[in-house]
C-alpha cells in the first residue's frame, strides 16, 4: 500500500484517484476548486465531471497542497498540459523538504504551446531528473467512463527509468486495469498529445456527413504524421503501433465520449468554436496541440498536413469540407514514401 | 477506356462494376445466378445485396462468361475466397484463347482453407504469372455501402509488377476514390484476410457489453498479432500501419456495416453462430480464416493469441466472456517483447 497524491480533480484524476483508492492505497485528491474539494469530501460524487459516479469514501480531497503531498510516495498529474508547470511550481516547495522523494507520475495528453515542450520536459525542468528520477507516463486508450465502470482497460506506462515504470504498473494493476510497460517516453507523449488532432479532423469529417472509409483513412495518415513527427524527435516507431499509438488514437477518433472528437464533430456540423468549447466545459486539448505541433513541425521540416489542415480550420478560418478534400486528394500516388 | 470484366454478383462486385462503368468503362459483370443478372440488366437494382441502389444502366451484366471475357483487358475478381480457385479454373480455357491476356486483379479477402494459400497466389497456381504477369490486388477500409454514396475513400493497390498497379491505379481513378501503389502483395493480403478476425473478436467484445478501451486494446493487439504473422510469410511490417492494415481493421472493428463485425456482435449477444450466418445471408470471410490462421500460426510457430481465441469460441465452444478475460490479462508485462 502506498501514500498517492493525485492532482486534478477532472473526470481522468478523479476516476484514477478513486481506482488506486480502491485498490488499498492512501490516495489524496488535490483540486482547486473548494467547491468540488467538499463535494467529493461529502457527498462523494463529482458531478460536473462524473454523471451519477459514486467516488469511493476512502478517497480523501484535499485543497491544501501541503496535506495532500506529506508523506507522499508518488506524485500523478493529471491537470491540462497548460497547467503542468504552474503545479510542477507549486508543490515544488513542499517536495523539496521531503526526506524521501516521491515518484512523479503523469497522465497528461498535450505539448506546452510556449516552449514546444513535451509533458515530463516542463516537469523534469522544475523538479529535476538528479533529484527525483525519471517522470512516469501513462498513456493509452482510456476513456474515464468507461474505467469508472470497470472496463477492461490496457495502457502502457512508460519511464526511462524501467523499475519507476514497474513500481507504477504494480500500483495501478487490478483486474480490469493493466499497465504494460514501455521505455520510450518520446513515443508516448507524442503519440498521446497528437492524436487530439487528428481526433478533432475525424470529428470534422463525420460532422461533415462523410462515413468511416473517409475516416479510417484520415485515422491512418494520422497515425502515419505522428509517426514522422515521433520519430524525428527521437521516439522508437514501433511505440505508434501500440496501445499509446494507434490504440489511444481508435478510440479518441470513435468514441463520442472524446471531447476532441465531439469539437471536430460540432465543428463540422457548423456551429463556431467558441461556442462549442463553452458547451463542453471541460479542456479540449487538440485545439492548443494542433496549434504547437504545426509550428513546431514547421521548425523540424516535418510534414504533418492533416495537422496543418487543423490548425488552418481553428486559427485561420479555412473552409472546413475544401480542407478535407484536398487532404483526401493529396498528390501522393506510392502509399509509402 | 477499357474493358472490364468483374467477377462477382455481391455488393463489392456490383459497386466496384458500377463505379468502373461510371468511370467510362466498358464493364462486364459477371455472376451465376441468373436472377441477379435480369435483375442488374433490367431493373438496374441488386436489392439481395444493396438495399435500394441504382445501378448505372450501362453496367451490362452477364451468365455468359465467354460473353464476359471476350476482349477484356482487366479482370476483377471478387467472389468469396472459397471461390476463387473454382472460378479461376473457369475462366482459364477463354482467357488461355485470347490473344492479349488482361491484367488480373482481385479485392477478395481471405486465405484458402485447405492450402493456407493467399489469394494471389491461388490465381497464380491456375493462370500463371509467366503468361498473364503479377496478379493486383485492391485492399484497404472500403465498406460497399459507403462507396455507393461516394464517400470519401482511399485504397492500396498492391502487385509485384508496379507498373500494373499503376495501370490499375488509373483505371479506378475518380473524384472520390484513391488508390495507392505498394508492391508488399503479401502484407496487403495478410491484412485484409486477418483483419477479419480480429472483427469478429471487436464485435463479441461489444456484444458482451465492454466498452470502447477494450475495444481499443483488442484492436491494437490484433494489429500486433497480424504484423507478427505478416512478417513471418515476409511481409513489410510498414504495411500494417497503411491502408490495407490499421486502415482496414479499424473500418471493419468500428462499423456495423461490417458483416464479420456483425457476426462478433451477436455471438456476444448469446446467438448461435448458425443462425446468424443464416441471417447475415452474405459470406462472412473471418469466420474461415480464423480457422486457416489458427493452423498455419500453430505450423510456422507464431503466436496468435487473439485468432485462437476466435478459433476457439467459433469451433471449440469455449466460453465467450472467459476468453476475452483470459486474453485481456495475459501475462506479457513489457508492452513490446
Amino acid at each position: 500500500m502506498s501514500r498517492i497524491t493525485v492532482l486534478g480533480t477532472g473526470s481522468w484524476g478523479t476516476i484514477l484517484g478513486n481506482m488506486l483508492s480502491e485498490n488499498g492505497h492512501e490516495v489524496h485528491l488535490w483540486g482547486n476548486n473548494p467547491k468540488v474539494i467538499d463535494e467529493i469530501n461529502n457527498i462523494h460524487t463529482n458531478e460536473h465531471y462524473l454523471k451519477k459516479f459514486h467516488i469511493n469514501p476512502t478517497l480523501k480531497a484535499d485543497h491544501d497542497l501541503k496535506i495532500a503531498l506529506n508523506g507522499s510516495d508518488a506524485v500523478l498529474f493529471v491537470v491540462p498540459t497548460n497547467a503542468i508547470r504552474v503545479v510542477a511550481e507549486q508543490i515544488k516547495p513542499y517536495l523539496d523538504q521531503a526526506e524521501n522523494k516521491p515518484i512523479l507520475i503523469h497522465a497528461a495528453k498535450g505539448i506546452e504551446l510556449k516552449t514546444k515542450l513535451r509533458i515530463s520536459q516542463v516537469i523534469e525542468s522544475i523538479l529535476p531528473v538528479a533529484e527525483y528520477g525519471e517522470v512516469v507516463v501513462i498513456s493509452g486508450p482510456s476513456h474515464a467512463e468507461d474505467v469508472a465502470r470497470k472496463d477492461l482497460t490496457a495502457l502502457t506506462v512508460a519511464s526511462r527509468d524501467i523499475s519507476h515504470a514497474q513500481t507504477v504498473q504494480q500500483i495501478f494493476k487490478n483486474n480490469y486495469f493493466r499497465l504494460y510497460t514501455n521505455d520510450d517516453v518520446v513515443g508516448v507523449e507524442v503519440g498521446a498529445a497528437l492524436k487530439n488532432v487528428i481526433a478533432i479532423g475525424a470529428g470534422i469529417v463525420h460532422g461533415l456527413g462523410y462515413g468511416d472509409n473517409t475516416k479510417a483513412a484520415l485515422m491512418t495518415r494520422g497515425l502515419a504524421e505522428i509517426t514522422r513527427l515521433g520519430v524525428k524527435l527521437g521516439a522508437d516507431p514501433l511505440t505508434f503501433s501500440g496501445l499509446s499509438g494507434v490504440g489511444d488514437l481508435i478510440v479518441t477518433c470513435t468514441s463520442s465520449n472524446s471531447r476532441n472528437w465531439r469539437a471536430g464533430n460540432d465543428l463540422g456540423r457548423g456551429k463556431k468554436l467558441d461556442d462549442i468549447l463553452e458547451n463542453i466545459g471541460q479542456v479540449v486539448e487538440g485545439v492548443t496541440t494542433a496549434k504547437s505541433v504545426h509550428f513546431e513541425a514547421q521548425e523540424l521540416g516535418v510534414s504533418v498536413p492533416i495537422t496543418d489542415t487543423i490548425y488552418e480550420i481553428l486559427y485561420e478560418n479555412k473552409d472546413l469540407k475544401q480542407g478535407i478534400i484536398d487532404l483526401m486528394n493529396r498528390d501522393s500516388k506510392p502509399e509509402f514514401i
